[in-house]
């Protein structure tokens, strides 16, 4: 069983072409700048120029390199094929089969995620398009986070907002959070529903999840992904008064502020516009950097709050986890970020937490200390094997939904 | 020596008449619909229609009243009048004798304030006027915030924007989480400067804060009083990218959005502008008013989010305290609130939060349980207490800062 799991963005493509029978990657690589005026296909270890003006020629050029190199026979020998999507709205609380009715529903959702859905749909269609006789299923950034009760997705907004515009809170990385959580509780030794767990993925995007018995109760991200932790270039949680009166200081348009607020803010806005890789901001705060080092103080401090948010969301909490590019490498983030929670039950094995980075090569590590209440783990998250598995299911129609489905790395 | 202590809106004006010799409120009032065709003088139990077109003419109607009353024998009686301002921007951290300058400063932030501090100046500039030889002395609601690291009060926006504009966190209700943090310390019977406490004034406004040694290191409010928790009409936090979202909906303008997060959201909101009194959100929820039972559930979840929140700012917390209209009367909110924190430390007496309600009437009360780790408290507020007593102290010398002046409530 062959799955192709594909990631689009506005101008790029990701994929991996995943053997089921053997669990490995058989392929993988990434287009870019798609609709440019040159594009490039990396693959394998190899990186060509090419032209790719929409993503209907991208997918054409992937299944043509994918036979000529001798890694698929026919297109056929695809199983079937997974596409991550962002916003699946309150439709979509799991992952499905692709029909022209889900189409639709995830192209009217655009409104909620105009940068990205519409992206989704271009390879969603591209895809049926290159493929249409292999089945399609659309895994949802979303889905993870339906089960949250109504009190903690609505806002104290008009409710009008919410019945005409489903203004609510969404939350985003939702593969992540479901694969790491439900790795942390093999940790735990427990079932992932007798868990309750506090995921916090940092990366470029940041969000923070409060899972309890195995489902996602609140989540940091909101209606969009600007919403919560402080990330690379959104500001996360600010005063709702701040779009306007910028608006109003700067004479600037609605778009624009949203832009500075998406792009021009989190660790690049702290730092004036310098960096948004943590490792250069980690580097220069100890050099002394003044900006740098409010920048680590201000993530890590926002993490932190975050943490107590969600204890007092759970009441009782089993383990903390770390995940993605910077909470699977950065001890020091890491370690501000717990420091002073130790009257909280939560105390870190400096020594692990100094030794526990390298992207994937650590595996899932427990850094708390022997004598924590609470654990604290790094998991490397691993969102394509989420899409890969759900895919599997929805075809053998194993797959009712994410809570009840046998992962096979349960 | 007597002090009046002033509380100036856009159209209204609160005093009282403070005779600090024997600690009594002498006479007591507001003035309702100024500059409106009619307008209202309540006092001392009185209230009369009168004609006020502005601030200046209701200074004046006041001094009158309280010589042909005898409250006052002469104007020059009143030894110090002290204001309530509600924005000091970064300038004042703590209160001052009123100078040019300082209403200057003042006018100049009006900007971060433009609802508020252009009343507040109305009140100053009329009360200097109708008592030319008065001291006058400016109490911020900003000041006692002034504390905060700047890792709490920087938001992760561009740099410029708090470079140029001043774009941060300032958090209000400051007389609010001082007078009842000190009395709370009281209760502890340990000076403030060695008690950590989380205050949540909950009202028509709502914020909470965290207090480290006596000093404010943390609050919901940010540059305006819009964001942290639920109130009566105001969304509190929410995703940032709303507003903008919203402009573009409904073709509405910036500042009609504005509005409707300010005076629409909150409880009004969630019950879909029907209502803001918690009394009868309470009433109708215990009905099976499925809104009402919604705005309690998000109101209570948020608190006990912040409780959970700067609980892991301050690492250990001595005392949790409510008060205002809403805290000190609704044994309800403040048991939802607490629910399910007690492996945090937090545990009611369940018979005594219930009969802790009846506004002043029950004084300072212990409402959590004997075993509780962290002791809860009920303090009614007393903001005007702190304005007299810092115009008594400033017109003295003996007060220097919030922190080290010998209030006598402590």
């Amino acid at each position: 069983m062959k799955v192709l799991a594909l990631n689009c963005g506005s101008s790029s493509l990701k994929y991996q072409l995943f053997e089921w029978d053997n669990q490995s990657v058989i392929s993988k690589g990434a287009m870019d700048r798609i609709g440019e005026k040159a594009s490039v296909f990396s693959h394998d270890g190899k990186k060509d120029d090419c032209s790719l003006p929409n993503h209907v020629q991208a997918i054409e050029l992937l299944l043509q390199t994918l036979q000529k190199e001798g890694v698929v026979a026919s297109v056929t020998d695809i199983n079937v094929v997974a596409h991550r999507v962002v916003h699946g709205g309150q439709q979509f609380a799991k992952s499905v089969l692709i029909t022209d009715e889900v189409v639709s529903a995830i192209r009217e959702l655009s409104f909620l995620a105009p940068l990205h859905n519409p992206a989704n749909l271009d390879g969603i269609e591209a895809a049926r398009k290159g493929m249409p006789n292999v089945p399609q299923v659309a895994v949802f950034d979303t889905a993870f986070h339906q089960t949250m009760p109504d009190y903690a997705y609505r806002y104290a907004l008009p409710a009008e907002w919410y019945d005409k515009f489903r203004v609510r809170r969404y939350g985003f990385h939702g593969t992540s959070h479901l694969y790491v959580s439900k790795r942390a509780a093999k940790m735990l030794g427990k079932p992932a529903s007798a868990c309750n767990i506090i995921t916090l993925h940092v990366g470029n995007g940041v969000s923070v999840a409060a899972i309890r018995n195995g489902v996602s109760v609140d989540t940091s991200m909101g209606m969009t992904p600007l919403e919560g932790a402080i990330m690379g270039t959104r500001c996360g949680d600010i005063d709702a008064s701040i779009p306007i009166f910028m608006q109003d200081l700067t004479k600037r348009s609605a778009k624009e502020v949203y832009d500075d607020m998406n792009k021009r803010s989190g660790m690049l806005g702290i730092t004036a516009g310098r960096y948004t890789d943590r490792r250069d901001i980690e580097k220069f705060a100890a050099d002394g950097d003044e900006q740098c080092k409010l920048a680590m103080e201000m993530e890590c401090y926002k993490l932190k709050q975050y943490i107590g948010k969600y204890m007092a969301t759970l009441g009782t909490v089993d383990a903390i986890v770390f995940t993605a590019g910077v909470g699977e490498n950065s001890p020091t983030i890491r370690g501000i970020t717990t420091s002073g929670l130790e009257a909280l039950g939560i105390k870190l094995d400096k020594a692990i937490n100094e030794k526990t980075y390298g992207y994937k090569d650590c595996g899932d590590v427990q850094i708390s200390a022997a004598d924590s209440k609470i654990k604290v783990f790094v998991i490397p998250t691993n969102e394509e094997i989420v899409l890969v598995e759900d895919a599997i299911g929805v075809l053998k129609g194993t797959y009712a939904d994410h809570m009840n489905y046998q992962y096979s790395f349960l």
